[in-house]
């Protein structure tokens, strides 16, 4: 890190008790200038995308106040993002619960001034819709390769008769707006009644590689990990976390939870393994709080926020200008 | 009622117990013909005006669902809605989760055809936004008068830096639209903390009539009944219910809940003295079973759902051409 | 009490945590001789006499859990029920869950020995159906008068086609059976929608005294006290609580709420009003723990039985031979 | 499918959103007449039959609101039930909540008039009882083999003295009526402590092939099919999955919950690999919601219903005559 | 209030939605130095003083969560409290969660500091035994008069043989230690059964003014409001509410819930009778989380908190030393 | 076991239904004379230890209530602990909620006495610091090998600047005191983020085997039985099992839950192959209800502490005194 920067800590949990203090991600300041940080996690308390249970407004507060039991230390790697990044809480994105189109302006907008003061975000939602004007304002220049954790591929066209923008349409309309490169994304996880037998044609016609859960459960960790690289290479790339690719039990508190996922000690391993991908920013997204069994979701939610933000900030470390 | 119309009844508790059987609004038959009925009990899922809490929208499956505690005949009056309409469940409007524009037109619509039909609406939310679309129905012709139990007036002009149509803006959008008489209206248990001290200022330049809670609890039922039938009067009325009226122990599924509300006992007993209205519909709205517990806010919304059909049908029994 | 008798005494609180030691009634001593109490507390884990939501089976232990809360001396009267009678926990009556009528024989038969024993029952149920064999076991011999707190008057023919033994059914058998005399029952909090407009012949013709949940908040707590003692007078009667008479907020975890009931303060007071009658038994019903909330309706229950308990004691104290 | 027959479709979550509408199994038309279907998918509200925790009889209404969230084509096979077979809501079975042997008769009367017209029942329970009068219904003529997904053998004997009708011995009540032959019989899950160290006798007296969790874990989902396969044959078979066969994380809502027991990934491949077999009827059993936590054990029963629905109807198209 | 003194806003509610934005009581900014306010809004997150269900630790995390729906103007007074003090969310109050002692030292070395700037505290707790180390930082000099909303007087000697600091001795204590005037002291809402028939023999001692919850029914909100300022008087005085003064429905998040209690109604009427008291400081105490259900008790712990911050800084107002 | 000897059963779920009857673990036998016994299974409900969330006081509790679900029998080894030892239920020990050391001291005292009668504790918890007390009270004279069910190794050396005796420093301070061998000491399922980069330097300078649960994962059940043997040996050894080595979805009610843990599956099995051990003691701690759902985690707690029973009694079975 740049001698001459700040480096942000989490408040000392055998110092302040985890359950009391400020109650931000990981414990960690909040400020308002982007341009501090290497890594922003921010919220986007917004779900007017849902086409089925709402609640993921929620998801930002609720994942903030189970992330104050992450310590700063990962006991696998024994290092610290904190000890290579500069990384806050910088808040949560303005958003408009009764109006989609100005939603969709406005992350874009707050998104855009993290990117454009140097801070990769790592962002919780909200449902997966808002990882569109996440993308429109980090890839407008060029596609990003994709990592999609998720039970649905989110590829349908239109809902409801003509509904373009829902969280299940947002990758049909990434890769249309050439934010996101097709050949270069992966959805892990995939499965679930579907809405017709041709439910998978427009990934097929446009190269998605889509693991379903039997694939997971076949190949494993390693062999997923194995198939991220080699799909995604080693251009930019954007990982986003729909926290019903874990089953149920993990994840009870999500919109629309499919039965027979991913277990979290799995989606842990496999996010762990992804420490070479160059990441440009991140999400974690369908934590919907109303539908949560005590603060389980969120802390799942949290857990794996903090192994996304351990890799995140390792890429930033790594093609971060030198100070 | 006509010799020659058909009666529709609840399944027997006594035969088919009450966990059983197909789900609908007081057991009663599931039909599509609104010509057929006197009163259309249906439901609106949909609760994209929330600027709150969400999860409205599940409303009128959970309310149907405790609608099957509710037996045929009143325990006061000894009197049945079954004996005096054609009552039955008209199923849900047509709503679009992710479009609120798009919405407002569908409920309005299919509002609109029961209102054709002759059948007076007994609808049950969703947020309170609905009512407006269930207005413009009914009351394009001649404004009507309103009786709105609530602890929020909900007339205020615009959130979020310009939305107009909000579930707490939508009775200025209906007295400005002309579909309800701001002097024929009272407002029934308004409290809680407000965002300026000039909250009720468009209550006193129109001519509502504001019943505070402390106004409720100081004149009581007897003085509530009389109030609204002097400020209503024997013109039509419509008759909202929004059940964070009630003090949250009564109804804790809802989005903006108020300490310090009505009890469910007076409620009940302030609508059983609304016999003599001419109501022309009535509404309960604002149940969120996300934030329920066991569907006690359900069987609340029912209970006082059936109160309310009890007295909207004698007043449809009353006003209905002979047959 | 008389010299030669053992005193049994709750744990003490001060130095035992109320969350910690054997789970018994009230913190009594678990005894099996009903020849060393006065009074008996004890538990009927049975609700198949349930027509609607089961569950009262667990009512036992959860409201003996609950009852640890409760300390010995009253708040109001400065007495200890422990002080003038011998009280402990005789445990369950033995139930059989799959078979109706030798549950009823069990439950009978226990009872029997309780009174034989010259023991006065004080028991928690189940359902509202236990009463049934409690009183074939206390009041063979001449019918006894009757406090009923209860949202349903209980005194319909057949359920389901034929079936006579219901929870719904239990006091018209009962008085059928010279168990109970109607002209000297009071029923206390009376309401809710009913099956036919007849609902209520039965009482008429019998002479049971009927206070609707209307007529309690009108008469208020002294009123209902002076009704209770002029129709029960002076000789022998039997108190049932159900807990439905309450209103579902004091009461969720029961098999049939009804919006709209008693407080909880109110109850206790129209209890503790009814030192004078002389109770030979009484019982605490309906508690159904699967749908209570963090036990809250059992906390209620241990409360009630706890201020039922200590009118019982003083009735019991009155009228035991002298040692 | 025969080119005259009326197919049904759910409704389309596209259009419709599944929190809203008519709640019935898997969204499918609610149907009288079962000589109009292949298979009937039907309730069976009832848990007269539990030794333990009661609430099962709240299954079916449960399970069906969860059933909403399932599409209609499988996400493996890019199958649909709907296109091979005639399948609809054939209602809830007539019950007694207060009377075992009545309920027997019922349930067995409405299952033996679907037999009749031909349709195969996919019953939702109810407590595991209830697979003994669908039995009775179906192969009075001779025995069916039997799959049993389960914790619990259910062959005890009698239980509390003498009940030998009960959900814990069932399959020795189905096995000495002719209604099963044990040699055709597996049993998949067994675990959980017993009541006596000869447990299994009868199992291993009538020849059941027992495969407890232990074995489960040891062979995997291909181990277990190909031993479904050998024991059970192509003669007609009758598929029955008591949902305490999962562990408890995945299935919390239901009576006798058993610790380490089967993920439902493994479940559902281990359905879906018995395409095979000529199934002629199968069942879901023991979901208690008062127990479940916001649906999860409903939603788990949907799921595998669906599964098991995927399964049946192919077998059922493959035996039906032709149109 | 003085010119050149910055004035504190919460965040406004109709641009940002109320479960969006950093987390802080009532919406308010968060400061370090206690200097720039008159009164100071702070968390005491500890409960070792806890005698039987802990949990009041995690309070004000969730009062402060439940605080952000609170808006700024009174709904009868219309006024505001930031219109006429400096108020600012101070952070929580050190605390060590494994030592009573050390927690009693550090809470009031916080409050000291508070003190020693000229700031009145707004304390939520935390258990009751938090009182004492406030009292000991803001009333050496002097005792004040105490006004204690409370099911429990909380003057007993020792618990469990002989520990002298809990939350049911802090009144004893803090009458020992001369920091509360008994003859300035009043209770209100006392209830619940009693370890010994000398319950209350401290209380009459010293002179402490007792109203049971029957009072409090008997004598309604305008006698216990005379009788608090008859009993209280002009003279500096602490005003400290334990959530278990209400009933249990409208605070089930509570260590020690007592049956048969206060509505919020009554308590908020009572609370805003009170604006003439020269209050030094408040608390609100025993929002225990782990017991509630859904925020309920946190949100009626806000609303009492806004109540009492209402009547607070209009008595900072008229005391500060003009600017 | 000595012909002299009294047997203890549990009762009889088949005659008296498991949810009915005097709560004790396993439905064992109260008594108070440890002499009568060779295993004692008592509660330890003190969590005044705990850094982070309390209630594991709530513990003994809710794991007796769960334990009534077991039966006397082991599915897999058919054998019963009661046929081999004889054990009861002997109660809770002292403690006091407010006083960490005196706390401490009455525990030992207890465990003592259980020791000076030659009973083998079975405690279950409390939060972890309960095992000081035990180790103190049965491995003075020599320390004992450790086998530690943990998701941490607890071995910090202070918290909250300076305090020593917490849940998390109890075997640094078990160590230090010489009660446990950190060389025959084995910590299974460690995992979650840490504090520092040195979280394990104390586990390396003294021996302790540590195993995480990525060693777990890759070991498996059979390779950590092996490995527990190597480690420990065949000297006297204590197993303590906290719930928190498991997966928060297997054990959501416990006060410091880590995402990514142990199934209960492999849990089972792995205590199943420790039966070769000399264990001299155990406990299962940290299930705090007040976080749990629904009984879930005291039904693991129960459940796990069955199967350590199995490998206690039969070790104790083994090195008994012949009679």
């Amino acid at each position: 890190m740049p001698s001459n920067d700040q480096r942000f800590c989490p408040a000392d949990s055998s110092q302040v008790p985890r359950y009391a203090g400020p109650v931000s991600f990981f414990r960690l300041p909040q400020i308002d200038d982007p341009a501090r940080v290497d890594v922003a996690v921010v919220g986007v308390p917004w779900d007017g995308g849902t086409t089925n249970r709402p609640g993921a407004r929620h998801g930002p507060r609720e994942v903030r106040a189970q992330s104050m039991m992450i310590r700063p230390y990962h006991h696998v790697t024994r290092r610290s993002p904190y000890d290579v990044c500069r990384v806050a809480d910088l808040g949560d994105s303005p958003v408009n619960p009764v109006d989609l189109e100005d939603s969709l302006r406005r992350i874009e907008s707050f998104q855009a001034a993290l990117h454009a003061a140097g801070a990769a975000p790592l962002s919780v939602g909200g449902d997966h819709l808002v990882t569109l004007p996440v993308l429109r304002a980090i890839a407008r220049d060029a596609p990003v390769g994709l990592v999609q954790f998720d039970a649905h591929s989110d590829i349908n066209d239109v809902y409801f008769g003509g509904s373009r923008f829902t969280h299940g349409t947002v990758f049909r309309r990434a890769i249309e707006e050439g934010l996101v490169d097709p050949q270069r994304t992966i959805q892990i996880g995939i499965r679930g009644s579907r809405y017709s037998p041709k439910g998978g044609d427009f990934a097929a016609e446009t190269g998605i590689r889509v693991l379903t859960i039997e694939d997971v459960f076949e190949i494993g960790v390693a062999g997923i990990v194995a198939e991220v690289h080699r799909v995604v290479g080693s251009a930019p790339a954007y990982l986003t976390f729909d926290v019903d690719a874990l089953d149920p039990v993990y994840a009870p508190g999500t919109g629309t939870p499919e039965v027979g996922g991913m277990t979290t000690h799995m989606a842990q391993a496999v996010v762990r393994g992804l420490g070479g991908l160059d990441l440009v920013g991140a999400d974690v997204v369908e934590v919907a709080p109303p539908f949560d069994v005590n603060g389980a979701t969120a802390l799942v939610g949290a857990t794996l926020a903090f192994e996304i933000l351990c890799v995140l900030a390792e890429a930033r470390a790594r093609t971060r200008p030198s100070g």
